[in-house]
């Protein structure tokens, strides 16, 4: 039985650890700025498509599970993960550089989600049954036709750095896929490999203890893009997740797009998350919002997707009082530990240059550290912003830059000039009504999710979550990666006409006596007719 | 008001014919093989641009009809199809070399699915509605979150040769995209353009008559490649649907994907639609199931996309029973005028190429005639058919291969071969039921609907269907053409966040006695807390 406790810098593929043959990272730990033990080497070639041909391997064994076994594997990660208890929230803490109560509520996040997955199954709509029953009196007549939905098939999952659990090995990607019936070969993100070993552990040992096939699970270590390209290129692998940079995801896409057989891609990638502060809403409670915007900004040290790192409102006092409330707010604020050395340096690069931009002043930059992320401020016009894209770039970490518009006419440019993003945030009071429902359906086409009077950060997971949006906040805004609906990306529907009751799947028999629950006759929802039923 | 019943060779831009600017392009009555008029001219860049640009401002006041609003215009569209009579029956039947029983079918086809999404659309269930009330006391508290599916915006839609009204200018891919909502910019086929403009017509006075936005639907007339190109690249449009070869379709995937922002496409392209010989079937009908092959493989001339093109059986007097049949069956039947001259070119070469390949024999080979398509059987062993990839690609036309196989193990291996397809085939007995089940998990994999003792030519518009696949049958498995499930590809989910009542959107509202009948109270189906509820 794997060992989950121990970190040895390997991969995790056909159960077993393996070492790669590949050059060596090491983690570093960012509070103390030092690299930690052990080396983790980068597999080859050779074991990217070992991994791929045992999940394909398993992948039939994998879907022919009943939702019940599915959830309980589901189930059973979940409790694998809090086993390993201290040590992984030491690992985290270390290699993250995020305090305790984050990296335990991240955990608790994280099995929650599993265990909303493991519901979603016992609840049974996501087959989307649907039965056509035969008409054999009509002319021509109709044949009798049941659909499902099925797995897509083995699931490529790239980590992120930036949740190391919650969007990490076992993370909503992995939960998602796995739910949907997908094996699931994951590259473990280069900033938390030990977290990601520890994880990975946990995994293959509920596979173990569910005797499912040891291909449902394989963790690839390494770096670089190298890794992640051969894997998605792999002829087993039918579909990708991933949550990172903007030019990591466009390659991936570039790269299942080449493809002899295509592939989805769903990458979630770039969002800068804008804030419109109403006219109303801003004359009310100026230094209010901003002091809820100086906290979500800062944040994880800006280190959120849904970070707000662009507001938009009209020039005059009313948005000077919200700047310099927000400016003081940020300017007292320290410089913190980011994720790594890479994203901390990249973030420098970020504010140096709004520093210098001749059209931007710098309202707030709190003392800079090396290797810490400086919670920022910025303001520019809206027509310097509208004729430079690259002030619309996101800066990744906890710098926003405040866009001062000269009426709503412009605010509406503004608006419409944007690409996709995650989120946007309307602060807004009764008396801001029309204007909201002006602004609405652009936002709409814009965002994948709108709040009111709240800031971006805090993803909730459940059935109604939207974290998605149109491109490039990710490759494919028809879907979300948090909550119920991700499950989603992975089926793709099959359609049985006139098969016998013996070789249709369980979940589209028809009622009888003797069934043993897993069809439709267990009162689940199916549509009949196309009409949604339990009957 | 648009005069419907004139052939004037325009196109139709902003609810106006407009002449284009490009070469012309003549109907060709494929019965009589002579060319008809008028001459159709293809549009040009700016007139691109321009129905793009209509349909990207149309589009918000589109999405925001009622569902009644717009079940009324989809029902609209199929009564101004219906009052074009024999207009336009006769000029499909002068276009297409078509029967007029297959005309008339055709035509209640094409209306009957506008009528079925307008069913869909009564019935409400396709805006998912999901609603997480907000959670005050809980810690951290849960804000209200409210998901529906709203549409991606203006949809490129190219029409296919084969079906010149249900896949065509008011076929799925229009009636599934506006149904959802999107505003379509129909690319006509050059098969077919008078066809394709008296339908057009219908669809613009329907717009008139429900008094929408001009840009709601655009008819761009011309051949070639340079047009559709232009189109998928408009900024505007945001989505393809494309039915023709594949060739065409992953050129237009090509497009898509190097855009600024890539966009989604539904191209269903190519197809062989195996159909499985099982041993027990084979032994005890082997000519009566012979008969019901080559009465599918001719009907429409072969011009399905579920065209039954490959036979997969156990080599035996079984097998040679069910070719003789067959062969016969063939042989005897007449060489049909088919679609375009165009067709019926790439038909002879392909079918010249399998009677001169040395692996192959010819069975059947009804006489052959310019621009018609001669009913064809041909033979060829598993190890020739594994070891040559040519010999699974698609001849579009009634032609077929039989593959004899050693043995059940052979028969697996050329299953396991084979590329995405939309359909696959069993005949079998109920003594045949083990060995397809050892099978069917891998026709799961390969194709998107699966019959038992039929055969694949006749695609019900129903909730159950799926007329889709892996890739290269389709773009994108994850998707059906056809009935219902169609609607889906033209949608993304979009979150709101703490918003006000009055700002929600009225299919997201609260019950009140106000409330109109749009909202969540009338008794719709949506998910409250996970749960489907009608409450």
């Amino acid at each position: 039985m794997m060992n989950t406790l121990a970190i040895t810098g390997e991969a995790l593929i056909g159960g077993v650890a393996v070492k790669g043959s590949g050059s060596a990272i090491y983690a570093y730990n960012p509070g103390l700025q030092q690299q930690m033990e052990p080396a983790f080497h980068a597999v080859d070639l050779q074991q990217i498509d070992q991994a791929c041909r045992l999940a394909d391997a398993a992948f039939d064994q994998f879907r022919a599970l009943s939702d019940e076994q599915r959830a309980v594997f589901l189930e059973t990660i979940a409790e694998q993960i809090m086993a390993l208890g201290e040590t992984l929230v030491e690992r985290v803490m270390a290699e993250s550089g995020l305090p305790r109560l984050r990296i335990e509520g991240e955990r608790g996040r994280t099995v929650g989600q599993l265990k909303l997955f493991a519901s979603l199954l016992r609840e049974g709509s996501w087959h989307d049954v649907r039965i056509d029953p035969a008409l054999p009196e009509r002319t021509p007549p109709r044949p009798d036709l049941r659909m499902r939905m099925i797995p897509v098939g083995p699931v490529a999952v790239f980590a992120a750095s930036n949740f190391p659990l919650a969007f990490s090995v076992a993370g909503g990607d992995t939960a998602s896929a796995l739910a949907a019936g997908c094996p699931v070969v994951l590259k473990a993100h280069s900033a938390h490999p030990g977290t990601s070993e520890l994880v990975g552990r946990a995994i293959v040992k509920a596979v173990e203890l569910c005797g499912l096939p040891a291909g449902v699970f394989a963790l690839l270590t390494g770096s670089g893009n190298g890794i992640g390209q051969e894997l998605v290129r792999h002829p087993a692998i039918k579909a990708v997740g991933f949550t990172g940079s903007r030019s990591g995801g466009t390659a991936l896409m570039a790269v299942a797009a080449a493809r002899p057989v295509p592939i989805p891609v769903y990458a979630e990638m770039s969002s800068i998350n804008p804030v419109f502060l109403l006219p109303q809403a801003l004359a009310a409670r100026a230094e209010d919002i901003a002091q809820g915007f100086a906290a979500s900004l800062v944040l994880g040290v800006g280190q959120m997707c849904t970070n707000p790192g662009l507001v938009i409102g009209i020039d005059g006092p009313d948005l000077a009082r919200f700047t310099a409330t927000a400016a003081q707010a940020l300017a007292g604020g320290a410089a913190c530990a980011m994720l790594s050395s890479g994203i901390a340096g990249s973030y420098a690069r970020g504010i140096h240059q709004l520093e210098q931009h001749a059209d931007v002043s710098t309202l707030a930059l709190a003392g800079q550290e090396a290797g810490k992320g400086a919670p920022a401020l910025f303001r520019t016009t809206a027509a310097a912003f509208l004729s430079q894209h690259a002030l619309s770039e996101e800066v990744f970490g906890p710098a926003s830059l405040v866009v001062a518009c000269r009426d709503l006419a412009e605010l509406h440019q503004v608006a419409e000039s944007l690409e996709g993003q995650l989120t946007a945030t309307l602060q807004m009071d009764a008396a801001d009504l029309d204007t909201a429902q002006a602004l609405l359906p652009l936002l709409e086409r814009k965002a994948g999710r709108i709040l009111a009077n709240g800031y971006p950060t805090g993803v909730e997971v459940c059935s109604a979550m939207v974290h998605g949006g149109p491109f490039p906040s990710t490759s494919d805004g028809r879907s979300t990666s948090v909550g119920t609906g991700a499950i989603n990306r992975f089926l793709r529907p099959v359609c049985y006409q006139n098969l016998a009751q013996a070789l249709l799947p369980p979940v589209l028999r028809d009622n009888s006596e003797a069934d043993t629950g897993a069809g439709t006759n267990a009162g689940r929802w199916h549509r009949r007719d196309g009409v949604l039923t339990r009957a």
